[in-house]
């Protein structure tokens, strides 16, 4: 498996195009389309919030009628959340405008917002938006490019990645797109992630594939613990690498799920290390654990604990706040043997023994602690399962960005 | 049912000292002791977080003992938290130091503790500041202030109430204090609250009204989502009011309960409206559940989402947050049939109907979000079960405040 140069439009028949629609930035581009030359198997995952934004409802009903997909039409600026039937409506007509353009079934256009809930989205803007874009897909590593940056909102850079692998003498490619960076706390964050890749697979094991890695990567980041609205990963294959179709879970399946995982594992710290205001990813491993619900538990936990993530924020080793926030975590654990340890570029630190501190260099652990990625490591002693969670520091920039976002 | 001035001291028999102790904090008190003339009935209630602290640990053994119960001894500074067999054994020498001085078995004293997670105790300077409060002891209502000003330590402001009501021609007197104000999410918080009553009542309606209190008051509070290893509530009544004792479920009982709830709902505001960095207490009213766990669930999930918090911050009527938490709280709820509204002091707004927004006037809605004291009210219109919970805002400050609370 490799890592190559683009995003969404490096599989083969894959295109993108973006552009300013004026929705709520200015001098900026604000809308993606990603299109397939070919119909697409898609598969979905969305926010478990009761309140669902109208494009995801949109999608849900998309992925689970079994209509190929084709093409996605992103917006920033507006999340089309808590709109009504209203909302609803500017779905259909936002798929409809694309289809006219892209000369496609309506069925088969995705749509995804994200932004400020609770206003309704401009429709002509949109849907001149579209129009416009239509008329503009290139399969360029620079139009994907362009369409990861067009789906920013308080996000400060874009997020992409690419990776190829071969099958059966077949290469095959997955890309992939992404924008945090406040609430996010997925299960599934506004996260908005798009994978397109060009392998063959059946629709079955292309939503298991997908389903059971979101566990593993997105639904195990957290910016703010704020279970968003609008979270959508959409996942489009276009079979067009000629490979022999995925139909079991065989070899082929197994390197494809290796590919996808390190897509969405990328694209998942991206975002966690692009949190709104953060200076630093923060990355939680539980080892030992008993069972690897238990694992789950205690690194998302720490990762979404304030006190902890305030504490990295200052390069402080307040490993007593780690300890507490595992202990109200809700899973079981003996206190008394817990291990823990500070790693990152600049080493690794034993800070507690069996619960208790060691008699560690604070000056040493506080250098661990001043890197931009840092790491914390739980060895509960019990078994051997695993996790591993990010998260981010919390800042006086999340502050700032948060207390006044709408304006 | 009356407000009184005064605290822990305002009941009968009951008195309190304070001391420097030198624990960590230079230039100011941070220790206190309360003390009983007679012995008394105890309840507590106590951290749910699987990694208690020793003095948790040792009044749980206290208060389930059925042992009458006659001092507490309080420090700041250190937690005496993840300090394992050497913390506990300071426990006893802290206990047996108090029972010395004061004259009493080591196991009538009770100890609390507040602070750093992870140092031990300097047992030494605990023992010589007990010695030197037994002998300060005074049940003036300024012993009783001063203790509530030892035990702070992110606090900026020390908390404590005081009510009287009558039974059966007796006046009986209920009287607390306690200190906030960072890793408050009590189930129970690190919360230290201390009441006293002169109340006669049985060892077993004295656990149950607590119990059944807390439920309402300190554990519907939060400041940052992080349940504490240290939480407790200790309530001690010595029966020294005269009223005849309360054995049963009867008027009596209601008009303690009453009074009991008055002081803890107090208690619980001033530390939700002092918490770490904050500028506003906010309020979060369910109406129209159809039963109280899903109301309590909704206002717990509202109060402690950090985007809200900031917006509130921000005096902005980012109601789409609020919906948001609602949503990803796990209760059920119909998002298309809320209706919400701010209130302050400086009025009441209507902001959405049904799940969207009505045309508010978002000047009039900054003005409201302005005051110090910020409620928000949602109605679910499923039935006629509500909660109330208290929070605060997340701001610039909380965040120095955690980035180096250590140094």
């Amino acid at each position: 498996m490799k890592e190559i140069q683009g995003g969404v439009t490096a599989p083969k028949g894959f295109q993108a195009a973006s552009c300013a629609a004026g929705i709520k930035y200015k001098e900026r581009q604000d809308m993606a389309l990603i299109y397939s030359e070919i119909p697409c198997r898609s598969a979905g995952t969305f926010t478990t919030n009761l309140v669902k934004a109208a494009p995801v409802k949109w999608d849900q009903n998309q992925v689970s009628s079994g209509h190929e997909a084709q093409a996605i039409v992103v917006n920033a600026g507006i999340a089309n959340a808590c709109t009504g039937a209203e909302g609803m409506e500017y779905c259909r007509q936002t798929a409809l405008a694309a289809g006219e353009a892209l000369k496609i079934p309506a069925e088969s256009v995705l749509v995804a917002s994200t932004g400020v809930i609770g206003m309704q989205l401009p429709i002509d803007r949109i849907a001149a938006g579209v129009k416009k874009m239509a008329s503009s897909l290139s399969s360029s590593l620079e139009a994907g490019e362009a369409a990861s940056k067009a789906i920013m909102t308080t996000d400060t850079k874009n997020k992409q990645i690419a990776v190829e692998f071969e099958i059966g003498g077949k290469t095959v490619t997955i890309g992939g797109m992404c924008k945090g960076s406040g609430m996010i706390h997925p299960n599934m964050c506004t996260m908005l992630s798009f994978v397109t890749t060009d392998a063959a697979i059946s629709k079955e094991l292309l939503m298991e594939a997908l389903k059971e890695d979101v566990k593993d990567t997105y639904n195990m980041i957290s910016v703010d613990g704020d279970t968003s609205t609008n979270d959508t990963v959409l996942l489009f294959a276009n079979g067009m690498a000629g490979n022999r179709e995925i139909r079991e879970k065989n070899e082929d399946y197994n390197q494809f799920v290796k590919a996808l995982n390190q897509v969405n594992e990328t694209l998942a710290k991206k975002m966690a290390g692009d949190g709104e205001g953060c200076t630093a990813l923060f990355e939680v491993k539980i080892l030992g654990a008993e069972h690897k619900e238990q694992a789950i538990t205690l690194a998302k936990s720490v990762i979404t604990s304030n006190l902890t993530k305030a504490a990295i924020f200052g390069h402080d080793a307040n490993w007593g706040r780690i300890l507490c926030a595992m202990g109200y975590s809700g899973a079981e654990f003996d206190p008394e043997k817990v291990d823990l340890y500070f790693e990152s570029a600049k080493g690794k630190l034993q800070i507690i023994e069996n619960g208790v501190a060691v008699d560690y260099s604070e000056e040493e652990a506080t250098k661990i602690l001043s890197c931009p990625e840092v790491t914390a490591i739980a060895d509960i002693k019990m078994g051997t399962a695993s996790a591993t969670a990010w998260g981010c520091d919390l800042t006086f920039d999340y502050v700032k960005i948060n207390a006044d976002y709408r304006s």
